[in-house]
């Protein structure tokens, strides 16, 4: 590609060089890479909370980017470092389960190597720093066509978490969770509007914190102030909103909590 | 252009992918763009803060940069979409009143039109994020060379807000506000050195919370630790300041606290 | 260069527009600048915090890199601005220390400017945002051909702190302090590895809030929960940290906090 996509996603926050160093590296292999932050503000060692983020992100990136995602609490021990691609995309990432939502989405016809091929890596490779010294090189060497075999070889015992799949617990009864708390306040739950499309339909009631909600509406400003809404969110996922008010606070809740949705 | 620029400024704070998702859009449509942030981290939905950061900034980017602007509390809503330009620059925004302090430092010269061309947005469109969805593309499309009036046709009654103008009380008193509260506490401000000029050569009182401020310093060096010191600031708003401290912590004030200026 | 690196290291935050302001000065000069972010979180007016993030960062561009960094509690006052050259890059900042972790590392064979040409400067100059007017104008000159001593004469007396070496305070003690904490609440001192290599094969205590630490661990994983931990850190500092949880937090150490080295 005349200007690679490489995407970083972290938990590194904005406050260190950390962010900076990687893409100094990659500028130093790749000087015509196009290096797009993602989100750097990944709450600290939150695998699922990077999980979440790049799989809402990377399809909206043109084909064949490169998606590094660092949420890393066991650099330097014996977790594997992977190369996958999955989607018509690249991602780079500790073998920790961070990529398994994007693998679902891929229906799991992804491919995924085991990163083993210390030529590309930086030298002396650090313990503690495998963003920089592992995957940030790596992504620059990829980005300027050096072909994904090379990395290592194929693996498929990869870690897959399924942290965001809604449980069946009833006849029309499913148990779900709050997947993430945005910006705003609004709870994205793990109900997707693609596996329940009754919500549009059927009378159904959806459980959260101390609430009972039973009305969709298809944006914020349906709704009246104050009131607490069930929303089809930009990931298509149901959110539970308020007009410009956070639900979080509204609820009490936070990324994690249960919610629960019966459909009649 | 060869590079064009587009920026961004929202409120879509650092945590989530929303920005990132946008960029995605942004280089898929348009791979030389060099899309830069101004600041994500607008207040949520504070148009006003939004109208500020832009209205600071665009003047110092090449002719012709696009300039994306997104705190849109209405989204989905029947408010508009606008093309705006102005001062030989683009602006893309919701129709709530974003781009006003742009419009009024262009002197009301700017084109606006109503963004109603489907065929340069995403599909499906989301109700909830049209950053990524109408405003991204739309941004892309017109960076790589699509002409304006493609967009939508021209309108005239698109919001105006002047929040942003001090009011004259007195025959020498006028009121203002506070603007904003930048990172280092000062205050900024809506009174314009070039509108009152006076005070760099008359006796003025500046009334801000409990305080009477009397001398204009030209940098915040001038002053002594602890003194609180009217500034020419580098948007050319008088601000309030303490040297190596927080004016806003010492005075108690937040953004849209009154402000009476006495002019002698 | 053909796509020329500038960096940004300030203490501006992200709520405001003056890093956007900076990269539109740089991208109205040098059109096809690279302008990477290593940090905008500086704490506000903390030169040393500064010094340290520039110092870890720098050396993972590539060579002709131009760092600006702005923390810049004396702007408009009598300090100077200066342009370096060190190790194969160039180096913006004011001339407040800000640079004194770079000068070190390369052992003193930096070259200082004091910039004073002022047709290179944004008009008119404010008093407040020499970010805006002297240094991202003077970066984008220097990316764009401009040879250095264009911008001023060479000087000796610039400003070189010393707050991140250790002191020899016995014959096997060392005292020193804790430069930096990190996101994830790693404590970095400035006891760096190559200095005190004794600390791979010989008994020794770190002294660090009430704790006396005697375990090298090279990566976090090598803890068990909760155990305080010294690790070589990917600067090479010695860090404590705590696996997936805050050092910092545990010891209620905050940056500056002293440090004790004996090493027997």
């Amino acid at each position: 590609m005349r200007y690679p996509v490489i995407t970083l996603t972290t938990d590194f926050g904005g406050a260190d060089h950390f962010a900076g160093a990687m893409k100094g590296v990659i500028l130093g292999i790749a000087p015509r890479a196009r290096i797009v932050d993602i989100s750097h503000e990944v709450p600290a060692f939150a695998v699922t909370g990077g999980a979440f983020a790049i799989a809402q992100a990377y399809r909206y990136f043109p084909p064949k980017s490169i998606h590094v995602v660092v949420v890393d609490p066991g650099v330097g021990s014996a977790r594997r470092s992977i190369l996958a691609e999955a989607g018509g995309h690249y991602f780079i990432a500790p073998d920790n389960g961070v990529l398994s939502m994007v693998f679902a989405r891929e229906a799991g016809a992804e491919k995924v190597r085991h990163i083993t091929a210390a030529r590309y890596f930086l030298q002396p490779l650090s313990q503690t720093f495998h963003g920089r010294d592992v995957f940030a090189p790596v992504a620059a060497h990829l980005a300027s066509g050096v072909p994904p075999a090379r990395f290592g070889k194929r693996i498929g015992d990869y870690i897959r978490l399924d942290f965001f799949r809604p449980n069946r617990t009833g006849k029309r009864v499913w148990t779900g969770l709050v997947l993430h708390i945005d910006r705003f306040g609004n709870l994205v739950t793990n109900l997707h509007i693609d596996e329940f499309p009754g919500v549009r339909t059927r009378p159904f009631e959806l459980n959260v914190g101390l609430e009972k909600l039973t009305r969709l509406a298809e944006n914020f400003s349906a709704g009246q102030p104050g009131e607490l809404l069930v929303i089809p969110g930009s990931s298509g996922y149901l959110e539970v909103a308020v007009r410009e008010d956070s639900a979080a606070r509204r609820l009490g809740c936070a990324a994690g909590a249960p919610v629960e949705l019966v459909l009649y």
